[in-house]
């Protein structure tokens, strides 16, 4: 049993897609309606195609060059292996490959959820969220299925399939990191492409639309209106999803490495400790494992049965669902923990030496993941609820026009950084407490463990707003569209809340990649106490002010060339407004493609041009390695605070302004007036929609993918910037207790060393401790010499100490 | 000549002051106009006192409360002595009297510039620079007067006026550091609750005056004109003038610290090196002393001939006097290093061990900060400067409504950030490679030297602002008029560079102090993997961004109690709108004085409660003293950096508003038309500046403030943090080289020991490093026990290595 666990993700993530291919046969035997409805989700859907297509295209070009990179490194670099490409190529592909399903599916299921609406909103809802469980659970299913095949592989390739030793399991987790890499890649395509995309094609629709003709928002007499409706599934299905399979990755490979790294505190070896010795590095995976099926429980109680239900009760559907499935995650944790962990652990707090852990602590540390996962969505609905307190402020300060409006959403979305960064800052602390970094990085995977479930959540969103975009372009009744506005309404909701649950996954991933890249790399630490690598910190911090400027700018410049083409259709098509003329929608779906792939290219190199510059440029005027991973990790620290704070102030303002906007659909009462559409307080609110509109859907999730992967680049460049750069590089840490009395006068000697080789030089890191009587002193020699030489040396010291 | 080098700069603080005087004499002379203008200048003197009263009697309850908190810990922390409260009161009342000097000249010569317009521009620069350079030297000469003088105190009454070690200057620099903490608590008063005043009063007078009753801005039947005008008085010459006055203070002390340090550093004692043997605790003072001999020279080139002068004549002739100073400076900084400091000297670089730094290179440091200083006033220009691509890109997006131009100042902002960062960081890095963190220091210490210059030139922008507005409300001839307006909008560029100089300086400053803290704590560095460092790099970073939330929405709340009265006023008072009336001024200025001391009060409490709080929390539950001062050293780290990015995008994003809207007054060409005031686009960038305002004026000036008082405060608990706490408190560090042989198998023994006494028990950490053949090897053992076990101890290991 114990040896086969390995295996066991990879069944469960078959299970999954097995399921998912069941729900997806059931979605698509949906009545998908009559003509007009089928026309315009076939729009729809070939829109999306064309997006996916170019941008498949953009990226093979990216795969390749990155591949051939990668591989000049891996001969260039001994510990680099040149299996990392393959590892990339098949990350990327199988992100592109789930953010396929997860297109296919929304544009498949949107006009059927609009069907069903005609006659039943359970149905509709049904439908709708059996789309987004169709992409939940082919996201999660293909994380878990290909992180843990390649792991299976490289175990057997590297290690026989058999425990050897932590240096061999640092080598698989490193090559295994190209996956991480590749996948995170794609997500960058995905989000940062996508997000431009939905962007331009909504401004550019309403500025011209809804502004100069003055014609309704999805009216097909609107050549940008079929753009806009693909943009929603590009964004919010394909670059949601990409994000969280990035992010879902990411965190059970750092958790991984941090799991190897306590092997390696414990002495090296812990076979005897059950699970092939490999226990602390298999739990995150097992985790991962056991949320698919969770998932798959928990959307199935997402139900409502009455066909007057509000958004209340279809919320609570929801609710209960992502509830339950939370504390099923919270109930396999304690079991694979107490399971699969060794009772005991030993981990090496910084400053604080070896330190025993139970498995339970690791327990606790998944209890707050998992907390932070349900506070922060809570925290994101509060700050931008519709009915809320901080909205009914933006609503105010929108009588007395758009300056005002826009400094209230501005201050909501900064002051909303207030509860996060303490949740955060909280979650890093206990977990850290609890289980040192490998808490941090369980803590995470648990959180993650419910991927599926929030994807799922997440994707019936832009479905529901799409079905409701067909239900006014092919003219239905009134009826239709109220019931799809009920589940719109709670999509807005739950867009809002998933994006919170983003940030919140892409900051604890940041940080678990962060404390593996401290590992890799074999540096004390990083400490901002030195120059180099304050100013790293300093640059690191302004990356995503500038990322996020960039790409606002992008939106605006892909919404103007969109504007440009919806006015030339308008002037040049004959009776377009009458609705005699047809809209050519493929050319402003094929403006809104081009624009957002090139747009995406600025903030991208950035992402990744800089953390190559700081790692390789310094390299080049012969800086010292260790030096240059402590700037980099500056770097990548800096990146994370930042990132985080802009993500969650940009997100939350945005969402604050759209709903102040929607606020005033049904009215609200302003100085004792009630006030409607088309009001001036109304107008400053579309304005301080506009400003949010990029902020909520470009910008702000782009800061996911940009911490993240400048995480995983650190992590990946690690190797090269470590002790073991040479061609002769060998890496021993091994601690020995040399004698222990355990009378009253308890006496202990303990040794550690550590033996880095730089070429023919062996650098030694001899620790020895020493408890005498409860007072405990520590001596630590460094030896330098050719490596016979420092072993004699250092068994001349284990014998002095007998 | 060397012993009295440390009067040297109290003789030139005094020249200046004594200059200063005969300035203002000179000023106050000059004809302030007739019976109208007389009037209103009246009013605005008036206002501006009624403020600084108000504010004078709050901030004396907040000495007073802060005096008896630093009293009580100065009598249970014995190595805080009492004296910090005298110093700290004294900082206080400076900081106060060098504002009201400022103030009071501000206010009386606005009117002479209105008065001298009527005939000559020339007199007019002349009389309104004149009044800028009594406020630089007011704040220079107060500021240096005040810091030499109780250096000298504390030096003669800790150490006899002569070297007794690095110990006993620790703790006459520590109680000098409340002398710079009094100085940032008034800027914080005058700052935050100044930049509040300003923008409440400006917002609330356009929002009635300018939009609902359709006068012109600084029309006399607008009862919030006249606070408006004493707005500019009370944000951009008090609050600039205390912010670098704090500044100013905080960045010599800085650099005395690890002047002091660097003495350690070289064994303890260089009294062979002349200056009584504080020669590198004293260069930051004389610099800062000849910078103000350096600024009169400056001031006095500022002039301009032709009468028919436009803005660039009277650019070049700030320009040139800027430059000159600069210049000199730099001469200065060469003759005082190389004469004051020891030819060589030794300081401990991070992980470097000692190196040997040349005077030279202290001086190379301070051409970095020269440098800095010059490049950021040209980088916040390129953003926020008419006629500049970024503003003109601006004055593009406003044609397509409010939206689009408030993304286009967002994105500018953020954008901006690029260039300054990388200069920043780029000067951290190099002054640091040159001469540690003296360097830094160093770099600040003679950036802020020309700080007479700076404020001379950017406290000419509101007075000459303010002669426009009373050129307006006095009725002048048109010519008048157009004159001030050419000095007003020199005033507008510079006040912008002056805000790049502010946050330039406070954030060198900050790097500084947050050197200085690491020193006085003797922590080894804050290493940022450790997770609860970490998390208080989280907390520091997310501060700015609350801090400035509500520093924006205390502007919203002052300025809508404005608008009531403005319009009760409107509505109450008959004969108001046709001039027949007289408005009651007073009650808007009382208003805007209320209300901004009543909302600076949260972002105040936040800036120093949370310090506090990370420092004594942790504390009470028996936290260790050492890992506390790295967390909060963290925090400070997360506050830096982020407040630095905050203040750069805000100040930028808020100036480049304004010029967008400023552009339009010429007409700007928008898709080939001419655009004009009163256009939709027009309107749309009003919007934008309405937004920009509290960016520019509040929230963005206000994180100056927030850095350094963060890092004031962090230096002050320092030493309650630091290993020295208990009452036998003994900390020595030495270095003693015990073996050279110079031949050409160069042997060297050195050993250097540190004990830290924690109540009766020693803590010892020796270092011993053996350079043989060329290989280095070092060994660091820690010992602990009696002070007379330790001790012996060491003489054992001591005699071992002969």
């Amino acid at each position: 049993m114990e040896s086969n666990m390995i295996y066991m993700p990879i069944v469960l993530a078959l299970l999954g897609l097995i399921y998912m291919l069941v729900k997806k046969s059931w979605v698509m035997k949906q009545d998908a309606g009559d003509g007009k409805m089928k026309e315009i989700s076939d729009h729809i859907y070939e829109g999306a195609l064309a997006f996916l297509n170019a941008e498949y295209k953009l990226l093979s070009i990216f795969v390749v060059i990155v591949s051939i990179l990668l591989t000049v490194v891996s001969f260039i670099v001994p510990t680099t292996h040149w299996l990392i490409v393959i590892a990339f190529i098949f990350g990327a592909v199988f992100s592109a490959f789930a953010g396929n399903i997860g297109m296919k599916i929304a544009t498949k299921t949107n006009v059927r959820t609009t069907q069903a609406a005609r006659t039943s909103l359970p149905n509709a809802l049904k439908i709708s969220f059996g789309g987004g469980t169709v992409m939940g659970l082919g996201v999660a299913g293909l994380a878990v299925l290909g992180l843990t095949a390649f792991f299976i592989l490289f175990f057997h390739y590297f290690m026989g399939g058999e425990w050897t030793n932590t240096m061999d399991m640092t080598i698989v987790l490193e090559t295994l990191a190209g996956f991480s890499l590749g996948a995170e890649s794609i997500a960058l395509f995905a989000r940062v492409g996508g997000g431009i995309y939905t962007k331009a094609a909504d401004v550019g629709a309403d500025l011209v639309g809804k502004v100069e003709a003055g014609i309704p928002e999805d009216d097909p007499r609107n050549p940008a209106t079929i753009a806009d409706n693909v943009g929603d599934n590009v964004g919010d299905v394909a670059g949601m999803g990409a994000d969280l399979f990035g992010s879902y990755v990411a965190t059970v490979l750092a958790a991984m490495v941090l799991g190897n790294y306590i092997i390696k505190d414990m002495g090296g070896n812990i076979v005897n400790e059950g699970f092939g010795g490999i226990g602390p590095v298999l739990l995150p995976v097992a985790i991962a494992g056991a949320g698919i099926i969770i998932s798959i429980i928990g959307t199935m109680l997402v139900k409502i049965k009455s066909n007057d239900a509000k958004e209340a009760q279809v919320m609570g559907a929801l609710n209960i669902g992502n509830w339950t499935s939370i504390a099923l995650v919270a109930v396999s944790c304690f079991a694979l923990c107490t399971y699969m962990l060794p009772e005991t652990m030993k981990m090496e707090f910084f400053g604080e030496g070896l330190i025993e852990i139970s498995a339970m602590r690791v327990f606790y540390a998944t209890l707050i993941g998992l907390f932070v996962g349900g506070v922060i969505s809570a925290v994101t609905e509060y700050y931008t609820g519709l009915g809320k307190k901080p909205i009914l402020a933006i609503v105010q300060k929108s009588s007395t026009g758009a300056g005002t409006n826009i400094i209230a959403g501005l201050a909501t979305g900064m002051i909303s950084t207030f509860s996060s960064v303490l949740l955060f800052a909280g979650a890093i602390w206990a977990s850290y407490a609890f289980a040192g970094f490998y808490g941090v990085a369980m803590a995470a995977s648990a959180m993650m463990a419910t991927t599926a479930m929030q994807l799922a959540i997440d994707a019936f969103g832009p479905i529901a707003d799409n079905a409701g975009g067909i239900a006014e372009m092919s003219e239905q009744e009134p009826i239709v569209r109220e019931r799809t506005d009920i589940l719109d309404s709670v999509g807005n909701t739950t867009a809002a809340t998933g994006k919170g649950f983003a940030i919140a996954s892409a900051a604890l991933t940041s940080l678990a990649l962060f404390a593996a890249y401290v590992t890799f790399t074999e540096i004390d630490g990083i400490n901002i106490f030195k120059a180099p690598v304050l100013a790293m910190l300093f640059v690191g911090g302004m990356v995503p002010v500038v990322f996020s400027a960039l790409a606002m700018n992008a939106v605006g410049k892909a919404a103007m060339e969109m504007v440009y083409e919806v006015r030339r259709q308008f002037k040049e098509i004959p009776g377009i407004m009458e609705g005699t003329g047809k809209p050519e929608y493929d050319k402003c779906v094929a403006i809104s493609t081009k624009a957002s792939l090139k747009e995406m290219m600025l903030p991208g190199l950035l992402t990744i041009g800089f953390p190559l510059a700081i790692a390789f440029i310094p390299m080049i005027f012969g800086m010292d390695n260790q030096a240059i991973a402590e700037m980099l990790g500056g770097y990548m620290a800096g990146v994370t605070v930042s990132g985080v704070l802009w993500a969650i102030f940009q997100n939350n303002a945005g969402g604050a302004w759209d709903n102040a906007k929607k606020s005033f659909e049904a009215g609200v009462e302003i100085n004792g007036e009630m006030t409607y559409k088309g009001s001036d307080a109304h107008k400053a609110a579309v304005t301080g929609d506009t400003v949010g509109d990029p902020f909520k859907d470009t910008s702000g999730p782009s800061m996911n993918i940009l911490i993240k992967l400048t995480c995983l680049i650190g992590l990946v460049i690690a190797p090269i910037l470590g002790g073991h750069t040479s061609e002769t590089a060998v890496a021993t840490n091994e601690i020995e207790v040399i004698e222990t009395k355990s009378s009253s006068d308890k006496v202990e000697k303990q040794i550690e060393v550590k033996i880095d080789m730089d070429g023919e030089i062996a650098n030694a890191l001899i620790t020895i401790t020493k408890t005498e009587n409860g007072k405990t002193s520590s001596e630590t020699k460094k030896l330098q010499g050719t490596e016979e030489e420092v072993k004699a040396k250092i068994e001349e010291i284990k014998a002095s100490l007998k």
